[in-house]
């Protein structure tokens, strides 16, 4: 996602998600509503949360038609309380309905994203205040933007978004390279000069070898808080540490308070579920004279939201 | 997903899953990697849970190097103890790095939905040996028929797929049509012959107001047990009746006992959560000798993962 | 198709359908019209006929140039006189001449269905004023959806969509199955509880057991209408019936005297032709300052014809 | 089509067919028979036809089972009797029974097509041995070039494919560039040197015209025989002669024997309708033992029949 | 490109460009700039040459954001000397930053051709005011259409734009077909009537034979301007005649000086390199409050540039 | 490109470049060569030069036609003299004659690039055996990942792929966040920590600034190797530091003997044209029999070309 508009593997995934939703058609409104009959429905918190992919909501009615009004009432990252309207969206009777629940399918998991985010992000304040809680590549197969930035939402800090933009050298690679040193030095070699090298160690011995190797960025696997103090300790300030691996909201403060920098938690993505978010229609209004207008309104407000397809 | 085969919108997020996780290449296994080195992975449960999504996992290294050997050790919708082995990969070392994130995304989230149906159905037959799970519409964007299969392997069934394969007549559909009579009266009309047409009550008074109207099946909607055995009592077997809403794993138990032949759970979906497999490398053997023989294997196992594509 | 939206694969044809028109360009329009032209295009019936397929030939020529104005001025579904205009298109002239060929190409292949369906429909009334005429997935590739319209155009109605809403059990199914009765236990198991089971009778032996089993509907394959006769007295309105097979406009009104509810012809899609629509250019106006005026017009008329892409 | 490869529109044509028919699945299928179940089948002519369009229909069966083995038993083009068997499926008999449907669909109408253009090309063989008998772009949307195969198929020759691989100078072009002459000198200096330039003329002073200014071809649009026989007579042998509009199975013979060298006929394509193929299963052999050695036939035989995909 | 519009693989080919380009977003803009701030650009010949991709240029900015307005200041092949002012973007910043690499790229690229055209053109007029400078098939991948507008910028001509529309018979096809005589008759057989066939001849006896056998069109391949103009002198008018291979700027005029109707250059599109073309922001005006009006003109001047999208 | 793999982007790239050229089908091809004929060709060397590009070159003749044999003979970066023999393909002589032109394109491209990097690497090993001489984002649209390939196989270095895996701060955004100092801080808190910033400052003020501010890279923007050596003398070692703007084939030495780690110049890209390669049929050899070999050999040699499409 850049800025406001959506990426073309968000865009592709809304087609994705309206293809499987739609079938052929809804049959049940084609059955029971006019085509020709407007309505206005709005979103609304049905519990505390933390608010995230509104944008992607309003993409989804927009793209089952561009001639639906989406008006966006809190902003991303919002604290919500049940009962809260958090958008707005007018047009087309039978376009509501179609895409009710895949927008609301959407939004009720990146919102809970968000919240459980924030949970974890709260936890680890309590034992610093500069810790960063970042996510992993434990995301939902072609959600990975939308759920990073349910993460930042949340208050929490990415890491790389994928295999690309950051080296992370794991067992695996430092078998294959043989030993840390050589794997180290094979990557910045290779890798381009804005990436940084990032070598995961299980021990302390592993912190020191890599430390020595001249590792920019080591990660502590499934360390307990004690042994992170003590790489804490042995790290000087050289290079930055991350914690992985079995952080929990019961742990993640005595993580924090041992001077990581980093906190990764895979369970922002995995583990969240669904907040409860819902559409309800208003009842229809006496002056359905004004239904014409909306397309104008709509014709501003919404092209942003779609960018560049 | 028809049989082995995978359908068009699952091979597309496949491909969304893997170009957000691969970006640009995957820099570390580049520089410390040998691309022509052999590698053997195991897929291994961590936890107990039912297994479900074997196929799309396997899908994913395929799609990435067709040269990849995947063998799956499992059925779908086994009950797995933790440090089962389900699937063995083999092939080029770089490409089971490089998979191994993105099909373990599927697998975990499939096999946690999985896991959370069994867990209802379990509960529910407490009540009633012949009650059906069902699921909804609540899934994840694009798993649609993944999910669902999902909660076939859990010993759940589905409900429709889309808002195209039947009729389910809610509150705005009864309002904009002005009354249930009139509105399955335009859904039998419009429907084809072969489409059932479902309508949601509120309580008992809807419930007679539907029968009256000729409902062949009725959802009853955040009703409490006693209303639902109230529902039983008034249908006297004329319609199929749907529980809905609210139904939590202490609750199901009740509502089966009712005699309702369905309960849908949004949980099934909204809810489940990743459950923990991992893939585990074996140490290299001594007869890579053995290398060459593996796409002659991999040319007759896994064509038919692919299907259509 | 969902209400004016057309839908994805019609979409996509759309684009198949320029493409193989288009080549690179349209050299001759290219060497001998003013890129800047204006002009206006009528859309004019030939032969009288029933109209189906405006929308999807206004997306055409929208998809070729937005800017171009489409204004349809006939409804589906119409009876058309030789002569009758039924849409004005007017923008760059270019893309007038270049959008023609395949957006009649359209028109009058789905106009040609609805007429040859409004053929069968009225054939039918003179036997029976209640059946309905119904259609099979005998169709063109990838105009399902929109010769599905043209039928109801027509007056006809919808059999099932593809082979994932309705079950339909024929020979092949029963043999698989070891007979009438598993095979329709089993559909009931496997399919979700919104879908009908429908099974093939080649006799009324075939129809005795089909009710015995419980079958929901019956398709009388290729019985005479004295059969069908037999078949609706034997039924005593268990099932609903089906006729498909041989259905001929001499014989349709034979069968719908039977009192049976449906019948089925394979040649409302696959024996209509063309019936002759073409589109004729107005001379050129003096007022030609009216030219800037179209685009405002399109902006309000055409964004619900394209949809959700 | 290039070739025994089919081209990218193709490919797409049949993407789009399988996805409309197949739905979320074919659940009569999935219900009834063995997953695992193999079966073979055959296509059968059911009255005499001429063939076209087995290398699309088995690229159905292919792309939806990679695994299917599909075997051509007669050539494209061939005279069929009712009862020949043109081709045989093998494999699973879910895919084989999923597939049958789109195959024919494309299959019979090709036939149709080609038989149709044969009782043309024999009508007009009576008027002249050399004229040739050509299509138009009154296609099936997405099955231009499958259709102009058929053609051949039929005996038939092929008119330029597109607007962009021949120039076709008509009425409207002639207005627009301001006579014949200059929209003959425009396109001479605006295409290729490899394209030839037709006009159309409805008379023989647009003849005289156009022979003035030199057209290389002339379009005789709408002409009787009689006119244009006095065309030819003044043609001379200069120009190409190409007869349009208004031509029947009855007038053919009466046109080409005038000496033109092209009569071009819509109705090839646009008034064509289905010939009657269907597919039919062979009763289970005892040696089901033979079913493994079914894929490795299949993946000598069929890979050419997707081509470049 | 079919008038203003682009044509599809056009639009594909940006769609991979801004994919390439962006990645995951443009990080450093995100941490930067406000994504609500106003910028205006203008694109700036840096040297001289002759414009050509502008259109292109201006749908990469808009693809990537529907709310940029793009003007255009100066035609397609317009001769520009340093300093000129080509085009000016106004908008979102971020997207501004976002988008000039790419639409630079095509723009440079395009404009380099152009001029390289120029100079062929300009060299090839010394030798006669007549002959044409076509291009060939050596164009960069996706670019075929846009290169070609290239050359017809800088004063060229095409030659056919691909394999599909224009008959070019090789020495490896003359051999397949058994000599010039057989070819020729087999490519006038099949190819429809609307298609030239050329003929490609490696000296007099070849061109003898060629024209003998009726070629209409003969490629002399590698000849020395002697040998061309002994060439012209045989053909006497009978023939279109091209010279291709190893011609330079330094040869060109001598070349044409032989009266040969067509050069044919492979060195327009293969030997092309960029131009200096840059985007330059102007400093921020006082009168934000003008930014508001920048959608509107937008709307007015851009959707012809991104057509049948 | 990851491995031997190719990349979706380039894998899309062929399917336009094979669609652009190939039109409705290769007509001369169609009309002289036997569909069954078989042929086997080299792609041979012109000139002297650095070799890339042989795998999207085979890519494209496998993706045309699957059965085709394709064996690459060189490695990429091999310097190649004139009459070397790169690779064999064998096959369909139809399939063969069409691929050519667009294989070609690509190869004949990359190996350009790959060889003006080789000769800028070679001219700054002049200057020092440390420097880093790497690429820019000025690249072919659509050809990025080929082209930073193709500078790897002439041995200089990458820098960022695209937008999003590194930060480089411009002018403009420094301007937007208010200074250096702010820019980095934003770019800090805003990137993941697996990338580095670098700032672009136009003397040794801005150096100096930077430096102060942390800046880990800083790019010397058109710099004189004067100034570059007083940069190199101020910086003492803190950041990496990048020479770019204006780099020549005879100023690359003198930059690099000032020490810089880094040289971009957009020339490797921007500036390479085509050198030569072709193709070469082989004469008919007497054993036709050997054909039906190919395929097997193929079916070993090539998927892995092809990789996760």
């Amino acid at each position: 996602m850049y800025g406001e508009m959506l990426d073309p593997i968000t865009r592709q995934l809304i087609d994705l998600a309206l293809a499987e939703d739609l079938g052929a058609g809804d049959v049940t409104t084609a059955a029971t509503v006019d085509p020709a009959a407007h309505g206005v429905g709005e979103i609304i918190a049905k519990e505390p949360c933390v608010l995230s992919g509104l944008a992607v909501a309003g993409a989804v009615f927009c793209r089952l038609d561009p001639q639906l009004s989406f008006q966006a009432l809190r902003p991303e990252g919002d604290r919500l309380s049940p009962g809260t309207v958090v958008a707005r969206i007018s047009g087309r009777l039978a376009a509501l309905l179609a895409g009710e629940r895949v927008a609301l399918n959407f939004l009720r998991r990146l919102s809970g994203v968000a919240t459980l985010t924030a949970r974890y992000v709260a936890a680890a304040r309590a034992g610093s205040a500069r810790v960063r809680v970042v996510d992993t590549r434990k995301t939902t197969p072609g959600m990975r933007s939308l759920e990073k930035a349910a993460v930042r939402a949340g208050g929490g800090c990415n890491h790389r978004f994928h295999l690309g933009d950051g080296v992370l050298i794991k067992d695996n690679h430092i078998v294959a390279a043989g030993g840390i040193g050589p794997a180290l030095a094979r990557a910045r070699a290779t890798a381009h000069h804005l990436l940084k090298v990032e070598v995961e160690v299980q021990d302390l011995a592993g912190l020191a070898e890599a430390l020595q190797a001249g590792a920019e960025v080591v990660l502590l696997d499934n360390m307990s808080p004690e042994q992170v103090a003590a790489a804490v300790a042995l790290n000087q300030g050289r290079a930055l540490l991350e914690v992985s691996g079995g952080v929990t909201l019961a742990t993640i403060a005595a993580y924090a308070r041992t001077g990581v920098q980093l906190v990764s938690v895979g369970a922002l993505t995995h583990a969240a579920t669904d907040v409860d978010l819902s559409l309800e229609l208003l009842p229809p209004a006496a002056d359905d004279a004004a239904a014409p207008a909306a397309p104008l309104l709509h014709r501003q407000s919404t092209p942003a939201d779609w960018g560049a397809d």
